[in-house]
Formats: structure tokens, sequence, C-alpha cells
């Protein structure tokens, strides 16, 4: 069964080292199509007012050649509030949709179809972010719902072109994206969020 | 403003040693009652055909004084699908809720007001369990609905008493609850989320 | 095999609601006596320039009855430096010894024999000190060796009573524990060590 | 001090898409080799005896686009205790050495210069392994020492050539190397420690 080789698994060696890297085609499973399709907009602002909304927010960064996470990657872009931010990549977990496919599929439409992430192999998020329309609850904020949020650190190696939504798109040293000045670049916990990761990854100063 | 002290916070003396442990009152946040309320059994079986729900699973252990799990509490009870499985603590998390209070709830509500769980200071779970109604996606089964849930090893010091809807509850060791022969008592990913909870903890035999 | 019951593991209870809390006795490993003991000063001198010694870091919290980190407990002591430092309990791992027994046998001779330490019950740390002679390698410092240190966050529930080696015990909360003023009381990089333990648990501010 | 880009970092470009790799050259801290060199076999053994050494672990595994694990690589080696058993990479880190320094050096050493492993960007192990020279005491054993290995799932994304010192490699599924009759060929607890790995990345089955 098991089968000898010194050599290299086909796929993982496309995504490494690809000729011409072909953007990432998320796989809905077939029943979400057959049932429901996706939400209309309507009763999503319904949902919205009742049910905890999944979400994952995703830290871009360059890491060196022993994993050392380098530089961090952060969008600029409209928020819930109205307010722009400083932010990661994020967005919500569609049904019938896995976590590592919603990851795959924000990270594509915020960075481009270059970017060539490489989501963990664990899906252990490095913490879990709840948003809630009361910033005091948690202390991160969306007016819009109550966001459940599971979050990771992300290396990318590929080129990344910000998507037509964000304003603009930078790398910092783990040093700049936490220190005070980009800290009031952010709003609705977003700081605190990239604070959390760069310490998971050992970083943060 | 720090304030120098050898003795004893007030309210952790009170939840490990009480004289009378008092059920645990969930804190709702006040914007959920004043917006809507929690949500109808029709709308809630229409959201589940169209978003993601979150849940959380608790995983019951009794530890030794080094925290080292000894026997893993299981209930036994019916599923959405019919079929009576032993599982762990499992449950919805409300709109307006926070993860800890879920999983406080759901503790109180499956193991009684005196199981005294110790809910984990990290908000990050030890894996992320994917339900979906088709078995094949995941291997987690729910017929019902697409549920994300955050799962959670939880040490009990208290005594327990299964509610009404379980109709028992065994405390197994760890070789026991990863057996072939309790895997077998165990439907729609059950027996492996529990491999993967003692793994977590190194005690998978 | 598995047994029924709706009653109380014995050793859980006994350790979270004693009667008269008896000391923790390590479980020194037979073989380590019989074959050698443990290290003179002088041999140890000597490996500590040759091998890293693997060591423990223990962040001792009060939480509330959900789990919360209200406060952060930090001894004030002499450093390997010279220099007086407020620092989380820390020490080495002796041959023979289980990562748990040492953090409760590190934990005991710090906070006296009442604090009732609860050890995670998974051996995953939560990051992974590397302190070394250079300050500059890694920016935790340790003059006398190179030490490879897991690092836990431990809930205290008990009376806690600092060591005659430490000069005082201060419980901060988070906010407190992590501001600019305290950081200037730490040497070491224990103010970095701190930051990270806060934000695994989700209170760094 | 930030610096708009949309390209891309140079150092993770060549990493991931490199023209001619060129074998990972360790970064031995300059004190090492002033003050020390690497211990004499002499000393390493008198050491043994007295002192737990810290190793690492690394299970390197194939993933697909999405982070999930599809084969995971098994050397064939001569154990410590003289048994031939399938064991992951694992090595010693030396004195002065950074952990992430170790991997990519017994990483090259087992699987060769043109393996182009991605070390985690987290430093948090999935577990920490304890060997004893008595098996019984947590499972794990070398008969030759106490050591304790921080334990990593590394995915390898380029051509690997297992090393003179391994009789062979192999690339299995997770459910081939999690099986019955793959243990059977593992010693010392390796069997063990690819379940917990399996676990982490949510494969086990």
């Amino acid at each position: 069964m098991a089968h000898t080789t010194s050599d290299t698994a086909p796929e993982a060696l496309t995504t490494a080292i690809p000729d011409r890297p072909t953007p990432y085609r998320g796989r809905v499973n077939e029943m979400t199509d057959a049932r429901t399709g996706w939400m209309s907009r309507e009763d999503l602002e319904q949902a919205r007012e009742r049910l905890p909304l999944v979400y994952v927010d995703a830290v871009p960064v360059r890491v060196d050649e022993r994993g050392v996470v380098v530089s961090v990657g952060l969008l600029l872009r409209a928020m819930p509030d109205g307010s722009i931010s400083r932010a990661p990549v994020s967005g919500r977990v569609m049904y019938g949709e896995r976590i590592r496919d919603a990851l795959m599929r924000h990270l594509e439409k915020d960075l481009g179809p270059m970017a060539l992430p490489r989501v963990p192999t664990t899906p252990q998020p490095f913490t879990v972010v709840e948003y809630f329309p009361d910033p005091e609850v948690s202390g991160f904020h969306d007016p819009r719902q109550h966001a459940v949020s599971l979050a990771y650190v992300v290396p990318v190696s590929g080129d990344c072109v910000p998507s037509t939504d964000a304003l603009d798109l930078q790398w910092m040293t783990p040093e700049e994206a936490t220190s005070d000045a980009v800290a009031l670049e952010m709003t609705g916990g977003q700081d605190r969020l990239l604070r959390l990761a760069m310490a998971h990854v050992g970083v943060l100063p």
C-alpha cells in the first residue's frame, strides 16, 4: 500500500514551483448549490441580527528560509463602521464551505491569484476573535454583526496585488506593524489582532 | 496601581473551594435581548439551510494533581440523525454570547450545576470541527446543518449529574475511551473528535 | 471496564477542595537516584558551557469562573545577570524528571505549598523561549547558559506565599503587567515573555 | 518607514521558486565556536547521564494547495536501542543553536539539500515528547538518554533524498502511516508520535 519513493509528490511541487500559477478555484460543496445557493443580501441582513456568523482572519506574512516572519502585509480598506483601517485579510465562511477553502478564497480575493498562500497544516487557529456590535463586549468591533473569527498566520511566497476592494497593501516589519503609529491607523481591534498574531509567531517586540 | 499581595484573589478561591456552589448564570449581552431575543425554532430551521452555525464541543476530563488526564466523561444521548451515541458536551453559540459563556452554559446543562468546570485560559481551541449534512465532506456529520465547532478539553473537579437530555454519563480512562469497542458506540465522527482531544493532551495510546 | 458514575474522581476532588492541602512531592524517577543523583555544582557549570539546558517558565495567573485571566503574579527577584527583575516562576528540568513535575516543583518552591496550581492538560507550551548568553541572539538573555524553556500559563487558586528566594510577589491586572512602567522593572526579556503569555490567553491590551 | 509594495520579498521568493536551491548553511552562533566548539563524544556520554538533552522531532509531510496533509514521510533507520524503525526526522539541538536552525540542519541531513522544508512560523511545537531510558516512564524510549523533544509538522515541497544514515524514505497517506501494520514497524513510541502529529493536523483517521 505504502509506496517507496525519494521523489516529489506532484501536486506539492506544482504549488511550490509553478510555471504558470493558476488561480485557486474554490471547492464549493455540490449540496450548497443544489439546496440554497448563497444567501440573498436581505436574508443575510436578517440572519446577522440573530446568529453569530463564522469568519476567518488571515494575517499574510513573508518568512525567511527558516520560517521566521520578516514582514507583515496589511491592507488599507473601508471598514464596516465607515472608518478606513489597516487590516489583515478577512471574510465570511459560506454555507457548505470548508474553513481552508474560505481562507484560500479570501486570500485570493484580497491579494490576487499569484500570492501563493501556504495555509497552515493544522486547523487550530492561533486565536478566536469575537466581534460584536457593541465595542465594549470584547474590544473587537463590527457594527453589522456578531462574528466569530478563526485567525491564522499565512505565509505568502508569490506576487501580491491588492484587490479593488483594498486601497493599498503595505508590507512592514513586525516592529513597524505593531508600533503605536501604525496602531493609530487601525480600528475595531485590528491592532490588537495583529499583536496577538505577532506574539504567536514569537516576533512581538 | 498594582497591589502587593501574598494572599488570594477572592473570586478565584470562591470558585475552587465553594461552600455552596451556585449555578452559573450565563451573561447574556443586553443588546441581545433588546434587539432580537433568541431565534424562533422556525427561523433557526431556515438559517440552518443557509449559514454555518457556531458551535462548541467540550470534552470533560478528570485530571490528577499534575494536570494529567486520568478519565474522560462521555454522555450517552440521541444524536441529530436519530442514532444513540456516546459524545462530549456540545451546543450552539447564541447571538451576543461569548464563547466562554456558551461553554459554561452547555457544561452546566449537560453535567449539572456542581460540575465545577475549568474552562482553559486560552481562547485557542485544540481543533476546529466542521460538521456537514453530507457525511463525506469532512467525516464529521450533522444531518441538520453545517456547524463550525470550536473544541476544548475542560477539566471538571466537582460532582457531575447528567442532564435529562442525556441517558447516561460514563467516566473512562483515555485507553477505554479511545478503544475500538467504545468507538463502535459513537456516531457522526465523535470517536475521531475524542482521539484528537486525547492526542492534544498527550494521552492517546 | 468503563465504570458508570455520576460521582467524583477522588483524586481530583482532593486537589480542588482540600481540607489540608499537602505539599507536592516531586516524583523523582528511581533510575535518577540509582544512576547519578543530581549534578554537582561543578559538573553543572561545565555542562552549561556545552549543552542547552531544559527549563520551564510558568506564568501564574488568577482566573474568573469562566477561565478569563484577571490577574498575573510576578515575583521580584535577583536575576542571573545580577539585576533585580519582576519575573514569572522559572527553573531547570532535572535528569529523569517529567516536565509536569518540574512545573509543580518550581511553582511550589516559588509560590509556596498552598498555591494549588492547575498545570494545563496539554503538554504543548504556548511558546518556547530560547535564552542565550549573548543578549542579541534572541532577545532572551541568561549570562550563565543557553536554556530552552517551555512556557506555560498556570492558574493558581490557593494561597500564594513568595519563597525566600523571591523578594516579593505582586498580583497585577494584565493591563498593569504589560504596561511600560512594569516593563521597566523587568530584564532579560521577561517583559516580552509576559506579553506573549497575555496574548496567548487573549488579554494583551 | 513601512514600504508600500505589491511585489515579492526577494528572500521568500528565492526559497519558493529556486533556480538552484543551495544547501542550508546552519547559523552557528559565533560564541559557540569561540568558547567550546561542540562536545566531544566522551563528554556527551557523561552529560547524557546527568542532564536532559534538547531535541527536535520533525514530521515531514506533503500538503495540497489548501494545506491539507496528503502524505507523510517516514525514514527507516537504526534506532538507539538497536532496532530498525520507521521514524520522522529527529536530532539534538546544539549549544548556541536556535531551534529553527536545528530543525533545518536535521531536515537537510535526513532529506537532502533539495527538500525545501517550510518550518512553521510559530515556535510553539504541537507537542513535547519526553524520551526516557526507562520505557515505562512516558512510553517514549531512548536507552541512551533523557531527551526533551519539541515536535513539529514540517511541509516539504522539494525533492527528498534519504541520507546515508537512513535505509529508506517512504511516503504514505495519513491512513497508511497510522495503520496497525505500519505501527508494527516503529519502536520507542514513534508510532504514537506519528498519531499525535496526524491528530494535530486533523487527518488522524
